[in-house]
């Protein structure tokens, strides 16, 4: 006996249990082996692979706001979500509809993932992350607590983004019809990182295993394999040896 | 059949649907055509108007907490929560009693609005935004992601906060009896800007149509028309004119 | 009748109320005058002091989540979470298993409390606050709006932190073997300061009634009573004697 509402055409697979007064709406595909919190809410046509832990709260599959002034968001017919095997999904986090998550990525409670969103696999979205439409994030990348993503982004494999990195997309701050054409978020490149309360302005780029240091305000595209700092941000010296990316023996599975 | 608890004396309007496990108190008022989601929490004596949006996990009418140990928040009687028609409010939102919302704003997930604030008409507020007690927002002005409204704020017409801006509001740091008569927000005055990351300090006001540029820190008044930039920030040039709202070409409605 | 779930091992107090759609764990004990909201989720073996105020939609005693990838999540035996009495949790807050709340203390909405934290009586816990995992803070602190207490970090007793602060605890920024030894969150000791937007490097520490000036990028330890601002935050004067905490009269209760 459940509290829960499932639809009929709903399939979930052999073990996989559900708390309390979850909705699992038409059409929704879950695997076997899940580990389904109270309240959670799976919107219609969701696909969620195997071994899969969703908690509490969370709302799967939500279709986008359209705002009367938004300058980004507009109809559109979006695919299912989608989210592979092996991940991990926190409390009261929402992804939306046209988002598609690769197997074993954890997205800690009250991270949001927008639509035609693309996650990788082994990926890490920390707690309270906002990845908003339109972006790309790779494989074994790791955005620490309460980072954010703006629309257009894209953050290459093994980038690491640590806690409060903000970025943003739109030069003209929200004036002229001109900037529309301009509409650029940022491009972190392979094995990149950023560090804590860092700022990137619109359509910069970070360069392969470059570092930005903390509190860093990063106004030019930084040059591979060096670190900037300051505000504005300049190059001051190389990223240590040890530190660079193919000194660390990882290996992709 | 539903699931929801919607007590007797709440009133939905024709047309207007719910999903499952709602909560809806006493004297609620919700007009037509209105979509409101799971788990969605509306509680007593709250007024909804027509084609509003409300998605799951949503809580409007929240009585305020009071702290032990609060400098602002007092016991108070506070008038219903008014939503004006055709909002659309996202997931996991968190609406105070004592808080007047007009007609066509956008208040996305996550985000909370306190007691004693009113938003203006075609307002978008952003994800994860936070508006504290006592703050008065104008209309078509956008809060962008994450955004910090400090409590005692004022925010006019047309303006525009880049994501992760973050104020304060008391110059005292929490220490003096002396600082309970200088609490002071901040004032954005219409069709002003700030970028990415800016900060502000207490009782500051950036003036009409300025604009601060990502990651300045603003510790003392911006003139008009003039762009500050730096920690802390320091006038450099005047905003563009074809930036200026004056030349937009915008009519409000 | 009530649409709760409550296990048949759960001990409510008397005069303790509680919401519709809550599920009540096992071996739960809730004390006696408390008020507990909608769809709130308290999981087996927590312990719940009288008088407490909990909110709708908040989690108490969640099981931590363990990524394939995590650098500082290890599985392990935690001990129930306890909360004090008097306490007042908001709205979507998550606090898990392996926490231990003293009374009176306010945690506000979309807050997150992680496992191996103590929080000591009469703290303030603000709206969207993040405190990691093996964190100790004292009493009669103050964490504003969104602040960011990192893993292995320690708050002195009456600690102000303003909103926005971040803090960091990984000097390698995820890189190399060597880090795993070092990983060190901040020290605040007894009755510093930080004003808003501030960042903390790892490992460093704000000595006794210190206070770090808003937007300040703190890459060095703190002197006690100095003031220190900029980036890279600079002493620049004494913190003014009517501002020290011995000068304001305040007793422990």
């Amino acid at each position: 006996m459940s509290s829960s509402v499932i639809a009929p055409t709903a399939v979930l697979g052999a073990g996989t249990r559900h708390g309390e007064f979850c909705v699992i709406g038409e059409n929704v595909k879950i695997g076997s082996g899940c580990v389904i919190g109270h309240h959670v809410v799976i919107h219609d046509d969701t696909t969620i692979g195997d071994n899969v832990r969703i908690d509490d709260h969370t709302v799967i599959g939500k279709n986008p706001m359209k705002a009367a002034n938004s300058a980004t968001t507009k109809d559109q017919q979006l695919p299912a979500c989608q989210i592979g095997p092996d991940c991990i999904i926190g409390t009261s986090v929402v992804i939306y509809r046209g988002s598609d998550i690769a197997r074993r990525v954890l997205i800690a409670d009250l991270s949001t993932v927008r639509e035609n969103v693309t996650i990788g696999r082994f990926t890490i979205v920390g707690r309270g992350v906002a990845i908003e439409n339109f972006c790309k994030i790779g494989m074994y990348v790791k955005l620490e607590t309460n980072v954010y993503v703006t629309a257009y982004s894209e953050i290459g494999d093994r980038v690491f983004v640590a806690p409060c990195v903000a970025t943003s997309n739109d030069n003209f701050v929200g004036r002229t019809e001109e900037r529309f054409k301009h509409f650029k978020g940022v491009t972190v490149k392979r094995g990149a990182r950023l560090g804590v309360h860092a700022t990137v302005l619109p359509g910069k780029t970070i360069n392969e295993d470059a570092l930005v240091a903390a509190g860093a305000l990063v106004t030019e595209d930084v040059p591979a394999h060096k670190i900037v700092a300051g505000l504005p941000a300049k190059p001051f010296r190389d990223v240590p040896k040890e530190q660079l990316l193919e000194n660390q023996g990882w290996k992709d599975e």
